[in-house]
């Protein structure tokens, strides 16, 4: 290889037994850490130069406080390569059946960001798709609920489009059921919004729920981009992460994507997995997700105000050559109170108000409250 | 529709706070569960007629310990429809951002294991393709470690394959790598084992490691095929559990799959996810693992023998129109003991030994030596 390349490395958080607390241990756990996601094969049958270039390094080992310890691994760019699989192997992978193991911090070399690609269109991107150059957040909605006909679901985008909401998502239960059929669902909901656009001189988007399956992906976003939508909610853990990833990348389809965390909590909650600003803050940014939607502190699912500020700090901030993604906070969030939010999130935020809006009957007049609340925000 | 379709059933357990562990909150906990993972809107926020159709119904909800309740909550099967991502949603999409929430059982309709199609080749059709008709505990290994070239992996191939092994599958770790790149490793490993079969009248396969990306996916299983694989090793999560289901109902190719447990043990690890047997035993099951490769009780990871046994109970149980699964058990086994493993688990069981093979540096005469002691204990 022409120039050495640079590893990845990642800090882990675990925790000894109480009583085996010491730095010998910590230091011992850390190496044995490092050949469980490389070599994966005893001390000794392996060959002494892989050393140097296959068996992941333990580097820092530090007490974080009582029985948890802190310890960087580092793993050569040759053993990781720029698959999605392998980078997520490396990271998590034979770990995860440990317990009390969590990715607190990962050093990306500037390799991954670029062959993973990140967002396509990111903040700036969006903004431009929903007709708000100004740096103003945008708000978003859910159309639901699950069991009405796509004629329903299109008269609700219809009313959220005419109160002038940026974007409007299918609720992530929305798969191809008999009620409102996959493509019959997104020709009614996009033909109202376009409908509601023209009435109205908005530029409201409509994201469909990408759901598979692969036999019929490809069908899938031909029939969304034909019929003019720009964008599409996804479910990476479900539809798949690289699937994700391909999507992202397919240049000849332009559309944006929306993360949903559904089933993924499994991984950023707890003190098993990752930190939320690992998982929803970067690796979600760096498969392609130009809005990570994931709960507000303060709603139905239990996160703090610190680490909704944390997500939202490593979704905008530097991560190689990927654009920045937008936060999309879902819950919690009512039109009374959204300058407060404005206030600790900023401008590059997306609200998602699904209950509180639904609430109100009239999704028209509640939209208008909720725009005209974004207004008097911004005086 | 002609006839009633029969819901999903699924049992959830969940703690409630202390203080707050009464039935009436136990109760009102499994109703916010059942419009969470169903309508997702506020009570009065959907029409009347959803309850009967749409909204899922808690039924029995008992105490299992003291904060710990039990809740069974029944989903329509128009709510829950045939495609995978729905179906992982509505068992655990939103419940995963919630805490100490676990899926326990789940009681599956006639028609999602006839929809997603489940294992292709089962135990007996594995027993086949390693000319195993006999009803005895086949053997594995992993192709490893990475950081070798292709020659070297061939040649541990050979090895092995003349020592008498059924099944060798690349380790996880090995992706695309240059040390040893897809393409040529599968050529050349497949090539080795083809030799040593025809050298000792045996008929040991070799399964490499399918990793994506999704742009090559089909270029890859094709080559896989062409060169005369039989099988595959996949990591379902990373490489996208949707994926998996496809590359199982492939016809064309008759791979058999076998599933890697890297990443899962976020999901069924702890008080939060799913039960070890219903995530591998179950879930992996019915998207078409006909391998399901987990660690086994006294290696490195820490699961409990009863868990094994109950993994092992539903893999090889009934599960509608699926074919048997094979438990894949790696981990913690040496020759000597391998009576007692088979004791315990049965025939139907694959034992996959790596360290234990590795760590004796003759793999050939460490492969003969562990089937010898199969033999032995078959007498």
């Amino acid at each position: 290889m022409s120039k050495p390349e640079e590893p990845i490395r990642v800090t882990y958080e675990f925790a000894l037994e109480a009583g085996a607390e010491s730095e010998t241990n910590a230091r011992r756990t850390a190496r044995a850490m490092a050949i469980e996601q490389s070599v994966e094969v005893p001390e000794g049958c392996f060959p002494e130069e892989f050393e140097r270039s296959v068996v992941g390094q333990a580097e820092d080992v530090e007490r974080v406080d009582g029985v948890l310890w802190r310890a960087t691994i580092s793993y050569s760019a040759a053993l990781v390569g720029e698959e999605l699989g392998q980078i997520l192997n490396v990271l998590f992978g034979n770990l995860s059946m440990m317990s009390g193991v969590r990715v607190v911090e990962v050093e990306w070399p500037a390799t991954l960001p670029a062959s993973l690609g990140g967002p396509r269109f990111g903040i700036e991107g969006l903004r431009e798709l929903c007709g708000a150059g100004e740096r103003r957040p945008l708000l978003c909605t859910s159309v639901k609920p699950v069991g009405h006909s796509s004629a329903e679901l299109a008269e609700r985008c219809r009313q959220f489009a005419l109160g002038g909401l940026d974007i409007l998502k299918d609720d992530h239960s929305l798969a191809n059921q008999a009620w409102a059929p996959f493509a019959e669902r997104v020709e009614r909901c996009q033909a109202a919004v376009e409908q509601a656009n023209r009435e109205s001189g908005g530029s409201t988007q409509y994201f469909p729920h990408l759901t598979g399956p692969l036999e019929e992906l490809g069908e899938r976003v031909e029939w969304i981009r034909s019929h003019g939508c720009r964008g599409v909610l996804v479910t990476p853990l479900t539809l798949g992460l690289d699937t994700v990833r391909w999507l992202a990348r397919r240049s000849d389809l332009g559309l944006a994507v929306f993360g949903h965390p559904s089933f993924a909590g499994a991984l950023y909650q707890g003190d098993h997995g990752f930190t939320a600003e690992i998982w929803l803050g970067q690796i979600l940014r760096l498969i392609g997700c130009d809005g990570v939607i994931y709960p507000n502190t303060g709603g139905r699912f239990p996160i703090s105000e610190e680490t909704c500020l944390r997500v939202n700090e490593r979704l905008r901030g530097p991560l190689g050559v990927c654009k920045p993604s937008f936060p999309v906070m879902g819950g919690g969030i009512h039109a009374e109170r959204l300058g407060h939010w404005i206030d600790l999130y900023g401008a590059d935020t997306i609200f998602l108000l699904g209950s509180s809006l639904y609430a109100q009957g009239d999704l028209r007049r509640a939209s208008e409250t909720l725009v005209a609340a974004l207004a008097q925000s911004q005086l």
